[in-house]
């Protein structure tokens, strides 16, 4: 059925037999199962159904037409730009950033802030060589609205109006949203929004279709996300990975590990935590019924560098931690050798002879190693191949692992309640700029 | 005496007066007056002793002799690179981000990680052009170490061994270290670090050296790092920004807001908050002499994008963050005006005629009040002139407020205990490789 894992999870470091009492234990875990038999229901429900869910999407996309439009984009321009924000990108970005070619024929860059001295940038795009691809599920979000209309008159100006609708393809879901009705009002194609929230659609068309631009083999990563659903499937808590992992962080975070550290030792999985932070503050950060506050803070580390900056405090500081790594063990094998020459000289000695790749994974080690020592949780997650179908395993544990950790604190991990005033707010603001003259 | 100053300290809504009873109180800021006292006494030493500080830099530094050389620099090469980790490179590489030239004719780039993916594209540089900046305040770090040795094959292969010691210039400070014993052996110029610490040396030749180089007015960063650190000598409590400030942050601490945030609302100011990472981690996660853990996490959000990722979280997540914005006002006049052509689309209308940089700043302002209107404390520091004289001074006040905080909590913030365990356990681990044969 499923191929060999190339993601190896190891989460020892989280357990009383290997870090002692500040550890949880394989009984504290069994007890939380029954917790979990509704989203074991649910799982076979959005497996199966014919509504896409973020977890059918592994089984029920059509690659096909993705891969057939891609291939239509890749052949007609050598840019693709993408204005989106939150969901609308970061799955996008992650993948491509990951996984894409380093030197693409067909480039592919995100906006996805509205700070005018980034926006600035585009007055230098080649529009004649450009794809503008818009994303926004509701289609309404005021930041890629600006985008999009203030970067609208410089492609007409330079294309004329036909063309520039030719040059620009939006994805969204909603046909009362605005970008529906500019998409017919412009005669621009629109392809259709999954109904899947944003930070859970990576492995639809919104993440797909840049990453396959971008030089991703998409059919990979999506071969690796269906092994990985259909490990998430498993009934036993301890046999599933999601559900082992995911009831394990619910109960450090029950003793007062609430902040949850992300730690690639790889500089290009940065993007992945980028992703993973919105997945996990957004769908974690709840009130529940009972009016209570629940969330996890995300933070990202990155090691080796962040040793030199974080470390101590994640050694030394309140024991309101657990460190995830995620990381590449081939490394090893990367990286010039440190020559002998110097190996007299005290400092060097241990170095001589040893790859970059090897200090890499040794500080790594290290760095593991002096955290378990004094009962600190952690764990490593390593792509024992660092391509699309370890990407595709990793992306479907994290969802998972967030969809088990809010069903054990009874909230809903797809919502999003709380942001809507702040975007309400956003316009009266705007409306009473003349009047009150000062924004800070 | 000191300027008008251009950054503008906004701490109301960490009060009970603005946002209520989550809010501190003047009263109890002032009930901590008498334990900064020593603080007090010390800052005067600070500022006035021969012996460099980390407060006295901005008044003892001899600009005169950093510019002279990074004249030369910028008139021999074209490009320079700086090996550098953690307080070596963060503080230079904010500077060169924030404010420097951004079509330089001069360009610095920092190497501040081992990734051997990242390393191998040093293979590209063209060394005739470049000078290779080596920063490390022991001389043994194991990292810079490794960058340098595994680089200084190809340098000598493309330019010769003697041209590729010209090239080639360390500040470290410790005459028995290895970077020490390097120049010597290689006859390199050595300039000399001084005796403060690393994340508190942006102010000395470590941080203004590549600045310099790179297009940064270093004169008028030191200008407002001097008015800010006379503003930050003021005995009373209330009217010194540091110990206000700092004092508020630490009594949210004390209520269990032990998460920082930092928001900036500008894109190049995200080096700022990883620079502040290091040195607010670094420096207040300790174990006092009591044996309690301290610690305050700071972790990063980018506005407006993380208003899409973060923002859920920070709403109606555990009462466990305070969240300083830092930002522009000027931004409110920036960037392209939407346009009033679709107008008549709702979510379109209160765009129209708007500038980006008017919905960004009411982007801010929206997130700002919905904070503050359910209780969660912030305060935001403005730029009002993104210069080099704002800049210092934010650098000043956050040095200052992270040595106030580490006073109030009873721990030294200049040293870093813990981390040298796994720098042991590194070289352990790297002479082990033959036997273990996996480093996962």
């Amino acid at each position: 059925m499923s191929n060999i894992s190339r993601l190896s999870i190891d989460n020892s470091n989280l357990f009383d037999t290997d870090i002692g009492e500040g550890g949880v234990s394989n009984k504290e875990i069994e007890a939380l199962s029954d917790r979990l038999d509704p989203l074991r229901k649910q799982i076979k429900e959005w497996t199966n159904s014919d509504h896409p869910t973020f977890l059918n999407l592994p089984h029920k996309s059509n690659l096909k037409a993705i891969k057939e439009r891609g291939q239509k984009i890749a052949g007609q321009f050598s840019r693709t730009i993408v204005f989106g924000i939150g969901g609308s990108s970061l799955g996008g970005e992650m993948l491509v950033r990951t996984l894409g070619d380093s030197h693409p024929k067909n480039s592919v860059s995100f906006y996805d802030n509205v700070d005018p001295s980034t926006m600035i940038t585009l007055e230098n795009v080649d529009w004649h060589e450009t794809l503008l691809l818009v994303i926004s599920k509701s289609g309404n979000t005021a930041e890629v609205l600006s985008q999009f209309l203030t970067t609208l008159p410089i492609m007409e100006h330079e294309l004329g109006y036909e063309q520039a609708s030719k040059h620009t393809l939006f994805i969204t879901e909603n046909r009362e949203g605005a970008l529906y009705k500019l998409g017919e009002e412009l005669n621009i194609e629109i392809i259709e929004h999954p109904p899947v929230g944003g930070r859970f659609s990576v492995l639809s068309v919104v993440g797909l279709l840049p990453a396959y631009i971008g030089g991703v083999d998409i059919a990979g990563v999506m071969e690796g996300a269906r092994a990985m659903s259909e490990r998430c499937a498993e009934d036993d808590i301890l046999k599933n990975p999601a559900f082992y992992d995911g009831a394990a962080q619910y109960l450090h975070a029950r003793r007062n590990r609430t902040i949850s550290v992300v730690m690639p030792y790889a500089d290009n999985l940065r993007f992945v935590v980028n992703w993973f932070r919105q997945l996990w503050a957004e769908s974690l950060g709840k009130i529940d019924a009972d009016g209570n506050h629940h969330g996890l803070t995300p933070t990202e580390a990155h090691g080796v560098t962040d040793q030199h900056s974080q470390l101590q405090l994640l050694l030394e500081g309140p024991d309101d931690k657990l460190v995830t790594f995620i990381t590449d063990p081939g490394f090893r094998f990367q990286g010039r050798r440190v020559p002998l020459r110097f190996r007299e000289i005290p400092a060097i000695s241990p170095l001589a002879g040893h790859t970059i790749g090897e200090l890499f994974m040794s500080e790594l080690k290290a760095t593991r190693t002096t955290l378990s020592r004094r009962g600190r949780p952690n764990r490593t997650l390593a792509l024992l191949e660092r391509d699309a179908y370890a990407l595709g395993e990793l992306i479907i544990l994290l969802e998972m692992e967030t969809v088990v950790v809010a069903t054990l604190m009874g909230i809903d991990p797809f919502d999003q309640p709380a942001v809507e005033e702040s975007k309400i707010l956003t316009r009266e603001y705007l409306s009473e700029i003349q009047l009150i003259g000062d924004l800070i």
